[in-house]
């Protein structure tokens, strides 16, 4: 078995995604020990049973100590807090990076609060499941998966490939790309179907009690699949909404001029317009099965 | 083996949902014989090739002919042009049925057309997947489904529980409603959600090239569910939002309402606006789990 990769590898917040990395790099033999830092008490108990990690920490600055790769994977509203309390104890040549779902702001929150002498590399895995917390974490979440790696200019290439072999140990294909680039496209990708998934279960809430509980019923004919979107962790979203915020907005715009297009051909019965559009998304999905992420 | 429930089933419209009933009534022995009928040329042939009835027709007159059960099988818009060819060939005390998923517009479009010695109990069985044609059909398609039917007022009840003793014995369970209770329930649960999927698939191809190739490539992180909802058949969609407008807007509106009230929290950086709706829409994930219809 050759070596791991890092010697001390330092996970901060234990949920899904913590909790898979942890589980890789384990399984994979990335990093000879873990350290696993959550301010839940209730996260840390569940990932000291599950035995994630080697050491476990209520505060994330001991935990950071002496890390060589330290992963933020808390909502990224709790950035700043996490960056203010380790920046002091982060070892000289250390990476430092994260799995936000928004990089822009994260470049711009996270990055003046850290050391020169870190390595600074943001990352977002494009994997998930509507589950939260330690337990539903596997190690495989990541297999065929893209990694997405949002350097700063002048950093490291060193260290960026360290960072990328560690994802690729984790089974990842590792992409590297521009922030502002990476948050247009999760804007419409991810970020603007979960609003909308969001959207409409909270709009069948509603509805008086007794269509409720048809819907509920009935929910195999489209909207369940919407359902389990809209199960996601509700704080994480919450942060991703306002930290990529302009995109959102801007995919918002577009679905919302679509829709209305789409709303005025089912008034005035423009048969013709809808079958012309069915048909050209079909082709996407078609694309999608092609590249072999359906 | 008990006796077949029908003596001749004719199946009108061989795709997805046609050839699944095909498959289910041969394999729970439903049936003596099943004529089928479709205008494609090619359907028919792979219908035939597939052995999926005993014999096969390019008019719907021809099977619809000493049937006992009849059940249209093709998009809505096509249902007046069936009713008008197959009506004065139906056997005395028939059944006819369809699977249309808008009630409303079949009972109007449709129910004139017939001879009042048959009897005509519309129904909808909550089941589907995004594939097309007669090779996509399988037995178990409806199992542990929902079969909804809505007889209007005055139909035999002998006929309405031969009928669903039919769909019980496809393995759904049969649930009976009024057409115009159905046609919204469906609106919020069925056809909303696909009118959103399509809407927004259709949204990201109309992103410049560089950006749509990003699409496809991480489709996983949300987009991916989207895609599979809008590859769903082209006409059979045109025909359901053209034959339940009045619900599809009306739930479209209370759609927008929410959207925009979400879009301006977004905006102005309302997180616990955010954040209370995404946990409320979480709870309702957790009933569809409760109601076994994840």
């Amino acid at each position: 078995m050759n070596a791991p990769l890092f010697e001390k590898l330092c996970i901060i917040g234990i949920g899904l995604i913590g909790s898979s990395i942890a589980r890789g790099a384990r399984q994979h033999n990335l990093a000879k020990t873990i350290a696993i830092a959550d301010s839940s008490a209730e996260a840390l108990k569940d990932a000291a049973a599950l035995q994630l990690g080697d050491s476990f920490h209520a505060q994330a600055a001991e935990a950071a100590r002496d890390a060589d790769l330290i992963i933020i994977c808390v909502p990224i509203g709790a950035y700043a807090e996490v960056g203010q309390a380790i920046a002091p104890h982060l070892k000289p040549g250390a990476i430092l990076s994260d799995v936000g779902s928004v990089k822009q702001a994260v470049v711009r929150d996270l990055g003046p609060l850290l050391p020169d002498h870190v390595h600074f590399i943001p990352g977002h895995p494009v994997a998930g499941t509507e589950h939260s917390g330690p337990k539903s974490g596997f190690a495989e979440l990541f297999a065929g998966r893209w990694q997405i790696l949002t350097p700063l200019p002048g950093t490291d290439e060193g260290a960026v490939e360290k960072l990328a072999a560690f994802w690729r140990g984790l089974g990842s294909n590792v992409e590297v790309m521009e922030p502002s680039h990476h948050d247009q496209v999760l804007a419409i990708t991810s970020h603007l179907p979960h609003l909308i998934a969001y959207t409409i279960v909270g709009t069948a809430t509603g509805l008086e009690d007794s269509t409720q509980r048809e819907v509920i019923k009935f929910s195999a004919s489209g909207f369940r699949d919407f359902t389990r979107i809209a199960a996601s962790n509700p704080i994480m979203w919450r942060d991703i909404f306002l930290n990529n915020r302009e995109a959102v907005l801007e995919m918002l715009g577009r679905f919302s001029e679509d829709l209305t297009a789409l709303q005025r051909a089912i008034r005035w019965g423009e048969g013709e317009k809808l079958e012309d559009w069915f048909t050209r998304t079909r082709a996407v999905r078609r694309s999608i099965i092609d590249a072999k992420q359906a």
